[in-house]
């Protein structure tokens, strides 16, 4: 099948305003090359999209040999988050992006369970959905273990953020910067150019800015966030690094485990670590359904 | 009509890559708030577009007080592109937006012919459709008189560029710059800020940054140019900032008529200004065709 034969059907939906297309391909049967994906999430060519989602069972792809194997804790029939970025390259794991595609899985009935799993190129990722209809749901995603990893340094424009390299399936430097307020971390401007220290990173990385973490009134922790995407640019939200993020800060505390609620531009979530894994829990919510015109991308 | 009742249908499309979403609302019954266009078009939590194009019956907008009368040489049965910015104000006029307008009308079926009269805000924009199917789209739109109304400068970072005020049924600020290369062009940082001379556009306007024209090998005038619209920022084309453009380019010739092939991020057009008049030729796709969920904006 190809896009340039009939017409591609596609949902659009955001998890905490970090935005995807949503490809349903249960047997695997789309050619997801760079282009194609770039031009699909080019928000003025394309339909615009922080990502693309194929859902895919987890077997037909190993079959297909876009995946070499079943990964670890994957069964064949569970379905896989093919996970596309923005400019079409191929990324291990998208935190928002599992919620939505819960979501959608569930939503669609493609399963019929509140619980199940989601494969991925970062392995197995265990989901429960809270409660869901068409366009909303509420959904906590196990996140795996995040690993810290040493420390990095990080320049935007002239300023200098050392922070802790973390480790969720895909790479983090995860900058708790002290004394910053929420004013500070809105006004940083990331346009001015983002420069990991060279050599800590071989694949890149994605970046978190937070403030110190403060109780509220209940006694729970809250920080704000940014987050600057490898591939992508600034994103309202990114789900690994809110687990990255968490971690660094529950670290500066001195606390191997324990919840944060975390407010980014896209809305608000809440990570919990634990000694063995972590969960991320927030919204989904899919806005619209479509149908790609063939021949939309010549 | 509400969007929370019925699943809204629309239309991604765009002319050189400034994109629109398109709602065929023929009687004029959807209400469109500015909080419900700003957030169909903001890219991450609705479908994203540049601008929104309603196509309405122009004597349905009279009836529904949408439109206080028919404007000049609009007919009550003329198809009206309603138009509004990305911010979900209301704006005069987009060339481009026409061009996709157009496309969609003919290529919908609401109308037979080739050519036929759009109303808008600014007047009736006369258009030729040289060819189309149900994506692609080559159209001619009549831009009406444009209009030079003295000088004015724009502060962009530390640079200060002086330009020539443009009325095209919308303000602009169109600039052809000196000695400007298309890499020099390329540099310019819109980030830094794009201030205008206060006091000089009551009302804004849009800013354009041209190279001064130069003859390709058939004797045609070919320019490169960027564009920073009010109340949306850079985006890759702007219809009526290409007529400003190649107005006050022409001017700085000594010519008050004349044609001028502009490229522009998102492709390229002609424009083609005569005594009494002004017409923009370009491309036009219509990429997909969507529904929103019902609820998608809560």
């Amino acid at each position: 099948m190809s896009s340039h034969q009939t017409g591609l059907r596609f949902v659009k939906g955001h998890g905490t305003q970090n935005d995807f297309v949503v490809l349903a391909d249960p047997a695997a049967e789309l050619a997801l090359d760079t282009e194609m994906v770039a031009a699909l999430c080019d928000r003025q060519r394309g339909i615009g999209a922080d990502g693309l989602l194929r859902v895919a069972r987890t077997g037909a792809l190993v079959e297909r040999g876009v995946l070499a194997a079943l990964p670890d804790g994957v069964a064949a029939d569970d379905w896989f988050m093919d996970y596309r970025n923005g400019d079409g390259s191929i990324a291990e794991m998208c935190g928002n992006g599992v919620r939505v595609f819960a979501h959608f899985v569930r939503a669609t009935g493609l399963t019929a369970t509140d619980a199940f799993t989601v494969g991925s190129r970062a392995g197995a990722r265990p989901v429960i959905i809270h409660h869901f209809d068409d366009v909303h749901a509420e959904v906590t995603v196990e996140m795996g273990v995040a690993r810290l990893d040493g420390t990095s340094v990080v320049r935007i424009g002239d300023d200098v953020y050392p922070g802790a390299k973390v480790d969720v399936g895909n790479p983090h430097l995860a900058c708790v910067v002290a004394d910053l307020t929420a004013d500070e971390l809105a006004a940083v401007d990331f346009a001015a150019g983002v420069v990991i220290e060279p050599g800590d990173f071989p694949n890149g990385a994605n970046v978190e800015l937070l403030t110190p973490p403060v109780e509220d009134v209940d006694g729970r922790l809250y920080a704000r966030m940014r987050v600057f995407e490898r591939g992508v640019g600034e994103t309202r939200s990114c789900g690994t690094g809110l687990v990255a993020a968490t971690r660094a800060a529950l670290d500066a505390r001195g606390q191997d485990t324990g919840e944060l609620r975390i407010g980014i531009p896209g809305g608000e979530v809440t990570v919990t670590i634990r000694p063995d894994g972590s969960t991320l829990r927030g919204p989904s919510m899919l806005v619209a359904d479509g149908v790609l015109r063939p021949g939309w991308d010549r």
